[in-house]
């Protein structure tokens, strides 16, 4: 059963997913009835950077001997279906697919053994990027901050984080293909580590990093991020 | 007229500072009767780095071109008086004494010459940074995102920001003294830069750069960043 957020009679109302069917407030809806949003509201988006090892070889990045963490504001996320906006200030806008870690409770230097009783579930993310923008500024943060730059979604559910297949396909073709199992620092290490840092709240994201295969996209463009267990978050790019 | 937030009766209610006079729903309490909080609840803070020409040569960094941003996160901010916490991770934890801006209403894409209109006012902030991970990192944002690393107040006022003096002391002594004249990128083209990039929302902070005079805190000290026309932000480390 995963958790989903929709809008239905211009308000946001959340429920629960089963098979094609939402429960809700009572009501029993269909999912084709509803318009899906983002499935949570986070008040911070962590991303991790190089954390699959042939990522970081295609950037021609050194590995880093601990997680390499960047934000996102809360104002790029946008739920399934919606459009990611090409900025005017680039001209390479690429795709990152990558599993999304939803945190359920309020936490503070949790250890790894410990990080499964914070996360609520999980969903697919695109780390949208100007990857000219952040050759340019160095810091990473303007290059990934645009609005529309991260979609969330289509659901939140309960998965092993540890070896899910993660596909990323433009206009239907496969660009990225993966396996968690991949991950240099794996779902309990990040939130031991991020939760070093900062106090995580529940709907806050962590992002684990993308797999290999990034490219760009142009506009017009349909990506679609699926997460093994999860499903698929479909954005076009705006024309 | 200041806006200020306070702890009262358990609760954190909002007020007009006028001298030492809170206005407050009617009443009228005296400024020392209360325990301020941080002035503003940001969705996010949007800091720039290297905005003034002494501080990028200080730490041997090139001018850029454009404005540098980096995020830190809304759980890292506390208010006046406050303490900072000293993180197990680092052996060097610097301050940086910023103007900051405290966004008024959603905007987006705003012309530098109509900034002035999305500004709720400013106030001190106070940009405490492990400078040892930032060197380490390269990404500034783990060095900057511990939590109680962005101090901000003590309140919120009007100011011309583009020419107020700027002065951070340590324990009672000048460390860094400077004014927001000497600002690379000045308070309108940040708001239009970094509006152009993500929809800013009431109550987001904008931290405008250091200026040169960076230096390590200590267990116990006492910093101070005061802004000319705003006031002083007080905050000691944590033993």
């Amino acid at each position: 059963m995963a958790i989903v957020r929709f809008l239905k009679d211009g308000r946001v109302q959340g429920g629960s997913l089963c098979e094609d069917r939402i429960v809700s407030g009572g009501e029993i809806l269909s999912l084709d009835q509803v318009e899906l949003v983002a499935p949570c509201q986070p008040g911070k988006v962590v991303c991790v950077g190089l954390n699959y090892v042939e990522h970081a070889r295609e950037l021609k990045m050194e590995l880093p001997d601990e997680p390499i963490i960047f934000l996102k504001p809360p104002t790029a996320v946008i739920g399934p279906n919606a459009e990611i906006a090409y900025p005017q200030s680039s001209n390479q806008v690429d795709y990152e697919g990558e599993l999304a870690v939803v945190i359920g409770k309020r936490c503070k230097d949790v250890p790894a053994e410990e990080a499964e009783s914070c996360i609520l579930g999980y969903t697919c993310f695109n780390d949208v990027t100007a990857r000219d923008l952040q050759r340019k500024d160095g810091q990473w943060t303007r290059a990934k901050s645009f609005d529309t730059f991260a979609p969330t979604g289509p659901w939140i559910d309960k998965i092993d984080p540890s070896q899910a297949d993660i596909t990323t396909r433009v206009n239907g073709e496969v660009r990225q293909k993966s396996n968690t199992s991949d991950l240099i620092f794996d779902v309990p290490r990040l939130v031991a580590f991020i939760s070093g840092i900062m106090t995580l709240l529940p709907g806050d994201v962590i992002a684990t990093g993308t797999p290999p295969g990034v490219g760009p996209l142009k506009k017009g463009d349909m990506v679609e991020v699926e997460v093994e267990g999860i499903g698929v978050l479909r954005n076009s790019v705006a024309l």
